[in-house]
């Protein structure tokens, strides 16, 4: 895998000012060079109806499916609802898993991260969505883990990162999702 | 708790002939004296969105919260969707379980079943609902579990359900979740 | 059920100064009126070995048997040991859920806590947990959680708990279990 | 990584006829060329204690972290207990996963199968393991994921594999693990 890395940002929340989405913009700020950072906002997704896809997905899900096979990698930040992964994010996710071309997350290296007002900081949540993308046979980074706790003091009321410290993990998560990528992403190429 | 107990039956699956539909129905069938058994369809709840909510819960959202705080017990019924909950769900539960009202979950004796396709009946999908039932501070109910594999052959194209002996095992669960709802659901009450 | 209540607590780790066996040891300090609080030190249970188990349950193992089975309730205390449950818990309930007198763990109601360094508290091994007495169709209370994170500034070098909330927590926790106890402990005597 | 791939075998269940020392023997059937496979037997481990290991680890314990060290890759085969993992193997993993050596676990390769007499086919355990070895920073095998329900129809009374589409998914594991260990195992190296 050779030139330029496509990595694609994921936010699990709709609210505006979430915390997530804050850390995905986040992320957007701290790209490596040689790295092209989109982000794909799941607000039009509808609801998974197994009748609706028998009739073609709808454009977003086209879009969303489109977008995930031409990434090199997803970057996906995500709170954590009543102790696992927000129905908006798994909705996605069960869209995604589907034919057509749900072999796009099929190899996929993910990178995840979540900021959570409570303690925990989505840890839960994370070891849930690891289950998820083990059954998509999607190779979801290792390490470093990025759990940001009391997110209420790290972020401004817009959801814009203000702590230092965070932003330089989600920077090292970034870049060893990058690393990742270039190691294990060629199974998705070859 | 004297008189009637009133169970709330939802599926977790949108699709119209869906086999998680079916075990609804069947449990409807299988009432015992003495239990009133309502359904609630998932289909227009809207995705959680924190941001419309601050603007007050969209109405079948307010009807969600009402039947499920109406109700002594609930009996889901759910497939699996890559290894977890269905977003579907899942986006149901986080909507119930936020204020206000959030405290129609609190105690609430709930009793899971689910009948999937493939070999092992949603067997990762309901850990990952007691999990989700541990935070709402629901009262899940311990046993039986209920696991329905090979669906295809067990339900009719219309999602009926053919199969007599998981039609007794539906009934044995509800039974089950009558006498455990009996037995800790005073505590909802008091 | 009327009369006394007897309570088994069972630390998770062998370490003598261990933080769960001094939440063990505090949960014994504030035992309320009719309640008896035993110990279960599990420091002579062998690893599990079936081909041992056929020749006859070791003595430890009858007895770890025995005293859960006059036991009404077990409190359980525990560490989080990569992640999940520390294999010597574990080992002990593999044992104990085995013929002869598995059924001692049936229907039995048990409350959980834990004490960690870090600053999750056992989160995850209390989940995991959760899991392992679903399969035994034990009754694990539902709430309150208790999460007793950077453990080291809570208790002294010999393991004693210094910290008041910690303590209040406990006998919160305790006071809980009996009451659970009381409410669905009749299933296992009926 | 070039040159010879040394991958360890360890059984997570002590019984002598065990289905899962007959997993790991039939993997040792089935080696590729330039692969040496050896075997790590669980039963001299003791169990876990803090006290024990501030004097110095056990010799058994000193040579499983040793075994850990040498080898480029692990391939791990157990049994689910209580809907998680064996005592006996969480137990091996607890110790292996303390310092001095805990690094030996670190960005190690691991393929994970098992085998249960029920029809799950330790799916369970199996992502209980990933969850431990999340902790660990292993690099566990996404896929192929390798379950071998009804186990008493595939193996005989001593334990021997005598289904031969198991020993093609054996072997369908043990050459992925390799792939994988070529691919993603030179971080431990570096």
């Amino acid at each position: 895998m050779n030139g330029r890395i496509q990595v694609l940002g994921i936010a699990g929340s709709l609210r505006r000012a979430s915390y997530n989405r804050g850390l995905i913009r986040a992320a957007e700020q701290v790209v490596p060079e040689g790295v092209d950072f989109r982000t794909f906002d799941l607000l039009p997704i509808p609801l998974f109806n197994q009748d609706v896809e028998a009739e073609g997905d709808p454009a977003p899900v086209q879009e969303l499916k489109a977008r995930i096979g031409e990434a090199d990698a997803l970057l996906i930040a995500a709170p954590e609802y009543n102790y696992s992964i927000p129905g908006v994010l798994k909705n996605a996710i069960d869209w995604a898993s589907r034919p057509p071309n749900s072999s796009s997350l099929r190899h996929k290296p993910i990178g995840l991260m979540g900021a959570s007002p409570g303690g925990f900081g989505t840890a839960r949540s994370q070891l849930a969505l690891r289950q998820v993308f083990l059954f998509t046979k999607s190779l979801v980074l290792p390490e470093p883990e990025l759990y940001v706790a009391t997110a209420y003091q790290k972020f401004d009321q817009d959801g814009d990162l203000l702590d230092d410290e965070t932003r330089r993990r989600v920077r090292a998560l970034l870049e060893a999702l990058i690393d990742w990528t270039r190691r294990v992403g060629s199974a998705a190429r070859s």
